[in-house]
């Protein structure tokens, strides 16, 4: 497993934390079925790619060998990843529609994730980088529990919680020091529909700092030390947008624990690497597309990036 | 009238020809009447703080003197702007939905714009640089048969054309250096939803420059010097986005007009301070906001703009 070489710091472990799933995912561009996903796989899979990663997990009794073999090959520890054999892993049905401008979710059946309550191995509570991704909001508060003063926590959310678990969510935001959303959760949680003012408004209620992704428009950055606004890679073979925003987060703490730096001007390039995990992972099924590429094919999209977003330089 | 002086060249003239209406506006946050709009309108306001405007365009009997001295405030000159006596000038009323996310044209009435052909003053037809604001693309056509091989010529247009002139329209792409589109309209002239081919595809068909507005979320510009992207300003008080492509686009070209230059850089940098011009204009009603900001207020978004989108450097 060959990582990205981003400064001559010596990588720092990150612990990650959220779901293991199997997906049936319809697009208009075809079905795929039993597809490993799920918050932590893709986040997982995308930040192996800077740093060592300690994957916190459940999985059933139905899980492949194959799809363990995935985190295998990138080198992600699976101490942290228990199979219950009570029963099968969360699986997820998704259906896109015509443009993947919605996505409606036809079956969730929890499976053994139902039971779930993330308990660290000895010695990862000491982990000095951690990523919340995506799932209930009380699990989150039940890892950071166990954590001895983490040096930087990035939390990833989604709009279910919003409805349903808001004050634990509410005391997540708090407790992180980087807070990520997309557009709509942001708009859904401020009740305000201008995104720059929704970003102002998440750090108002206490996130340190907030980052809005915003899918094929790019994403937002509210720092203390200003804003910053980057467009998103120009994907022309959108696939399966599944797991971008998922990736989008484990290539950014990735990043950061790869430089063990947490500035802004770190977390902006944090945001390079990002955009180009999820603009590879919407290109295929699953983590598919993620998992091949390579740290050749991600360092000449964050080379695109830099090219296409450079400001002009007149003579 | 202070023009911002991006270099040391000599601003050369400019050509704008388009509407110049009376809008009743219905917004959220309040309504407005008998306002000056129409795209030459914003577009000569905008450009002229980079170059002398001349504009060509027709008003009624209803045109009011304090409208006119807007144009000399801002010494844009008006030797063909026809005041045809026999009827009132274009009329629009529009009404914005919450959140701005849709507009309805409630009423239309033509009036004198109804006989309108635009003929140019003498002396004219040798400006170098040309703006065809949006107006239907028959009359961009009986403009440039006029012209004398003008320097560079930017066409916008808007949806209604693709659907009543669609054979002119595509005439108008061919012939001009630069076509401006929003997103929403190249996804209707290209049948593409993804805008990144939705731009290469326009080139495909005779584009030689393409840019396309996406409002808020920035703009992207299609060359054969490569891609450009570059995020919306960070507007934080949204009250009437009428005639910002407009402005975008008069700003645009009043940067390559200043500079005498249409290489890829100044069309960045033109894109730069076009977004500076669009965003004050969406602030207020009608062209008040980009008419009182001045040059100081233009160069401090720009500035801005650079701060927000500058690419991480670490040390």
């Amino acid at each position: 497993m060959q990582r990205i070489q981003i400064s001559n710091a010596t990588p720092a472990p990150l612990l990650i934390t959220g779901s293991i799933a199997y997906d049936d995912i319809i697009t208009p561009r075809g079905n795929g079925e039993k597809l490993i996903g799920g918050s932590a796989s893709y986040a997982s899979l995308a930040a192996s790619y800077f740093t060592d990663v300690r994957l916190v997990g459940v999985v059933g009794n139905d899980f492949l060998n194959k799809d363990r073999e995935r985190f295998r090959i990138h080198e992600i520890d699976t101490k942290g990843l228990h199979t219950d054999e009570s029963g099968p892993t969360l699986f997820w049905k998704g259906k896109y529609h015509e443009n993947y401008n919605r996505r409606d979710t036809m079956t969730i059946e929890l499976g053994v994730f139902a039971n779930f309550r993330p308990e660290l191995p000895a010695g990862y509570e000491q982990t000095p980088f951690v990523l919340l991704a995506n799932i209930a909001p009380g699990l989150h508060l039940h890892v950071l529990g166990q954590m001895q003063s983490p040096r930087f926590v990035v939390a990833d959310s989604m709009d279910l919680w919003i409805e349903i678990a808001r004050p634990e969510l509410e005391q997540v935001i708090k407790r992180v020091n980087l807070f990520v959303v997309n557009d709509s959760e942001a708009e859904h949680l401020t009740g305000e529909s201008n995104v720059i003012v929704a970003g102002q408004k998440l750090r108002e209620i206490g996130a340190k700092i907030v980052l809005i992704k915003k899918g094929e428009h790019g994403a937002l950055l509210f720092h203390e030390d200003g804003l910053f606004a980057l467009p998103a890679y120009p994907v022309t073979q959108l696939h399966d947008p599944t797991g971008a925003g998922d990736s989008f987060a484990g290539a950014l703490i990735g990043t950061l624990a790869a430089l063990q730096r947490t500035d802004f001007e770190a977390i902006k390039l944090g945001m390079l690497y990002a955009t180009a995990a999820a603009s590879l992972t919407v290109e295929a099924f699953s983590c598919d597309r993620l998992e091949s590429a390579g740290i050749t094919e991600i360092e000449a999209r964050v080379k695109t990036l830099r090219t296409i977003t450079a400001l002009p330089q007149l003579d």
